[in-house]
């Protein structure tokens, strides 16, 4: 029988600056009474990744722009500090209406605020996605293999919103140890007809299959996820392969 | 320990019209030796429910019209018939290039081909949504807590594509016996602060986190999901509430 089973780690404690994501998950499962086995993978909530890379801002010492006050006055009066913020991590704006701001971020994300967030982080801060998300997946997924010796995979999942459907779905925004696309095209259906679309964001499925456990509070920041259809690899893999090219993009430009 | 765990039914035989869903269902329970318990979420491929509702159509007895022939051309040969049903389930266009046809659905999905797929149906022939998949499911839902006498809730998925991401990642189009939406606005975080802009759309987390273990070659057509997160309701649920208004959106007219 096919199965899949979803774990959350609780109480992991207050993430600082310079603390080890990896040694507080070793921890957490040792809390937890659960064991990491070969061929996990784990969803990490950006969130506590951010705040051992120190991608915290004050918004008090945030000095707004002209266009992010200007910004501002277009986007319902939304925190000129905040949108300042949101230009800096961005390349370029996609869209804007009501209190919604759509860009593409740094790293090619299309999202509103590109990634940055209030919650979960104090009041008056904002956490910023990582810099480099597949860098700080591989760190982890490293500094696990070399403390454990279990090899696994890893996700740093974010909420993200969509176009068309309300509610946020977590989706990857950094992967190492998986490939997060996985492409059966070429194989057949059981009819003899070849499958020509079936290409499933698997990394994203299992950032969305982590949401239901961790919840939105902050308290289950890690998920492990073992089981059928959870596949590790040796390679590294990269959020990149998720993004779509622009060229191929029928939402980029208007 | 918060835990959540999706297991695939294997097995349960070419679906044809007129035939029970909720009957397949409890048989492929007993031969995948698994009982439902109470407060599960069945999470149902479109596909088999669109062959018991006979929502199948050959290609060979299609007659393209004018304005898909003309689509055709436009859209790299894409099949003039396949184009013709498209339109005929659709309310209208949103985005059209190289190959792809982005439509909003009689339902209100905006996605690609009107949801209409190739895949898993027999050589020549397609397999349209469901025409009111929440009725579906809710009649799934009835007719198993009927046969059974165990309350769970039914996920009608589908793989949609995404914008600005690549692969597919499945989600709900039909809801029965749930809230899609898990709205936690309102709640504070650890740290005082205010939730304000969560809602996540589990129905479709939900479906995307059965994924891995369903695939794509239509062998596993159900999965089981149960644990923390899955929550069943006993008023009915609708997909709609995962269907962002037009007057919000920001990427339906250009």
């Amino acid at each position: 029988m096919r199965r899949l089973e979803v774990i959350g780690l609780e109480n992991l404690g207050e993430v600082r600056r310079g603390d080890s994501i990896a040694r507080l998950i070793l921890k957490g499962c040792s809390h937890n009474n659960v064991a990491l086995t070969e061929g996990d993978i784990l969803v990490v909530a950006h969130k506590i990744v951010s705040k051992s890379e120190g991608r915290i801002v004050r918004l008090a010492e945030i000095q707004p722009s002209a266009h992010a006050l200007e910004l501002s006055r277009e986007l319902n009066d939304k925190d000129p500090r905040l949108l300042q913020i949101i230009l800096s991590e961005s390349r370029r704006i996609i869209r804007k209406g009501g209190g919604t701001i759509i860009v593409e971020s740094h790293h090619g994300f299309v999202c509103a605020n590109a990634g940055v967030d209030l919650s979960n982080v104090g009041l008056g801060m904002v956490a910023l996605l990582p810099q480099d998300p597949d860098r700080s997946a591989r760190e982890i997924r490293e500094e696990i293999q070399k403390l454990s010796g279990v090899a696994i995979g890893v996700i740093i999942s974010d909420s993200f919103g969509r176009p068309w459907r309300l509610g946020t779905v977590d989706v990857a925004v950094g992967v190492s140890g998986l490939k997060p696309l996985k492409d059966e095209r070429g194989r057949n259906d059981r009819y003899g007809y070849e499958l020509k679309a079936s290409v499933a964001a698997v990394a994203d499925e299992l950032a969305a299959a982590a949401e239901p456990v961790m919840g939105k509070r902050g308290e289950v920041p890690v998920a492990i996820i073992r089981g059928d259809g959870v596949e590790i690899k040796e390679e590294d893999g990269s959020v990149k392969d998720l993004l779509r090219p622009e060229a191929e993009d029928l939402f980029r430009h208007f």
